[in-house]
């Protein structure tokens, strides 16, 4: 990675990169017939692609290991996730659509029961609607009195799950312990700071989950919050910084377009539909170097154990294919952040097949899939090497030494 | 690598290894036959090779870089180019025919056209041809009178480029910033020391480039030069201290015998032309433990985007292997040090094609070529990675661990 980031052209800006991810798309072959959802997809515009192009595996992190959707991104996008890490806590403030600055702390909270000895009785206040935590979530944020120079935002997630945001020049590092028990019957444990540095930061968290319980105390179910994951948010540098690129992210969901923002891309505005992600590809292209499409659908069927309707959401991404290609991108990427099997209804550690296409392909095969990509000329690489690929085939890097 | 240096046999004199490069072998598939320039030539004796031999793919220095001649062929002797790395300086140096020596300052010039305020009206002095650049050069090494202890000498490359090398106790590094303004109407910079220690240098150089100046004066385009980068040659741990190997190199261009050298090769003979290569061989076989045999001309006809000529070149040199298997080598390495491709007409950052011919075949593979290498039992390594499976095929590594 260092050296793409050295040979890097800076401000060439002649071909541009399409990176189309498919959320989730690596499979496990169907035991009927032994193919995989992409292997089984009717896809005529992606494997007219595959016969000059390049194709390969990815692992993602590392062997054996599942990734979270932040660093199959971040992978993705060349960033070796096991150097950048993201807390939970800040994950799930990209995911609500929370701005996020350098120094601001991010914390995944729980709205829990405690019974009247003060002990956790549901650590999940017996599973929410979101309405219902979005109303006690309103209240507490109305009453709450916290250090005047502490901003203190809390967002519903989704059911029991929240995401309290920390901003002030008060605080300090996040290095903090969480308040879960764990188990029920136990009292919440107080938050501490691991470091000098996080001690302020603890001070804050314990006074709002104080002040919570106090508010929350005429509730039945939803008395109070548990901590799981503190976060501080810290500056990544940009893609343009590393390899001169200025990128934009075409994302329905607020979590990817939180990923691609915090390496610098911009958000030129938000798709309705998987369709209408080609058509604000259409309306924003000839302005950044990398376009990076997200489709979330692929995932959602391969969680919901959905074979045929992962088969469908990957031909209804294909079926916009020849629009994205009479943009003339110089380089095209398809592929996945992880694998979503529909068998195994979770991410998993399954390596991921990409497709890459420009003006010099070396691969002649006749279709997308785990089998040919298996059989690919781009053979088996990280998926941090999938970006150093792309600028190399759009005449972005220069020759390294003499 | 470090494993394979504590593991070498010292002094284990039994099986030979012959490592023939084809300068920048791996190509594109041809539009009309989807075959590459290897895989279109007609090679019956390396197909027979590849029949009981080890098959792969390289990655050469990095996913994504193309790598040039000195970086290519450092990977292929087991040396890994991000961390050796060779200056423009010395690679010109090296490529004229100069023998270097640690200390050693060697800087790559052009001659220019400066205008009578001094800037710079051309920055190639409009490409003279090489007996004209010859002349003025001459004419500067005749009349130039620097400090008594520094040895200064220049060299003709081709065109407007020249190389300019110094060697005396009184110098000291080279991190020295270029003279080039890169364009034209502005004057020259001059050499400024980017550390204490490379100030002496950079006094040394400015008077060379002052006096060049005066000695030129008279001339209407040549009246000058600009420095474009700095090496100072420092000397490499050899192929022997590392891996107990003594080798040496048969190369027609200098530039190739020069990163041998580096690395220790002796030169026991200059090639006249390919055939005779494999003469040379024949005439100093049986003193070394590594003969490193290079071929230029696929490299040449690639540039020229001459995919028929690229493919006579691998069959020119397919004709020769029977003499070389005669002398019955324990190892042979037939690969390249980049890839070429006809079609890309430049270096590219393709994976390069590897056969290694010993005992121990693991591939039963009818042919030679960039498809037959991908589904090899050498799957796809990193190029640093050769010298060691040589030496493990060579019975010149002994078993790590109890």
């Amino acid at each position: 990675m260092v050296l793409a980031e050295q040979q890097a052209r800076r401000g060439a800006r002649s071909k541009k990169i399409v990176l189309l991810v498919m959320d989730g798309l690596g499979g496990l072959p169907h035991p009927d017939t032994g193919r995989t959802e992409l292997e089984t997809a009717r896809t005529p515009n992606m494997d007219a692609l595959a016969g000059h192009a390049s194709l390969g595996m990815m692992v993602m992190v590392a062997e054996g290991i599942t990734p979270g959707s932040g660093p199959g991104h971040l992978s993705l996008f060349g960033y070796d996730p096991a150097r950048y890490v993201i807390g939970r806590g800040a994950l799930s403030a990209l995911g609500v659509g929370l701005e996020l600055k350098p120094g601001d702390v991010a914390v995944r909270l729980n709205l829990a029961t405690f019974d009247d000895d003060g002990l956790v009785a549901d650590r999940r206040a017996g599973r929410p609607v979101d309405a219902e935590a979005a109303r006690v979530v309103e209240l507490v944020q109305r009453e709450l009195d916290v250090a005047a120079d502490v901003t203190v935002t809390l967002v519903p997630e989704r059911e029991h799950r929240v995401v309290l945001h920390l901003r002030g020049a008060a605080l300090g590092g996040a290095a903090l312990t969480d308040t879960d028990p764990l188990e029920t019957g136990r009292p919440a444990l107080a938050v501490k700071a691991v470091d000098d540095h996080s001690r302020a930061t603890a001070e804050v968290v314990n006074e709002v989950l104080g002040q919570s319980r106090r508010i929350l105390a005429r509730e039945p179910a939803m008395n109070g919050f548990l901590a799981r994951g503190f976060a501080a948010f810290e500056r990544y540098p940009t893609m343009a910084e590393r390899f001169g690129l200025e990128g934009v992210v075409l994302a329905r969901y607020p979590m990817y377009r939180g990923v691609a923002r915090m390496v610098g891309m911009t958000v030129p505005s938000v798709p309705e539909s998987t369709e209408d992600t080609v058509t604000q590809l259409e309306h924003c292209w000839g302005e950044s170097d990398l376009y990076f499409l997200h489709f979330k659908d692929t995932d959602t069927c391969g969680h919901d154990g959905d074979f045929d309707g992962k088969v469908a959401a990957i031909e209804e991404v294909d079926a916009l294919i020849s629009r994205i290609t009479a943009l003339g991108p110089g380089v095209l990427i398809i592929t996945g952040d992880h694998s979503t099997p529909a068998l195994y209804r979770e991410h998993s550690w399954h390596h991921v097949p990409v497709l890459l296409a420009s003006q010099w392909p070396r691969s002649t095969a006749r279709a997308f899939g785990e089998a040919s990509c298996r059989r690919g000329d781009l053979g088996l690489i990280h998926a941090t090497s999938l970006l150093p690929l792309a600028l190399a085939h759009a005449g972005r890097l220069v020759k390294y030494g003499a």
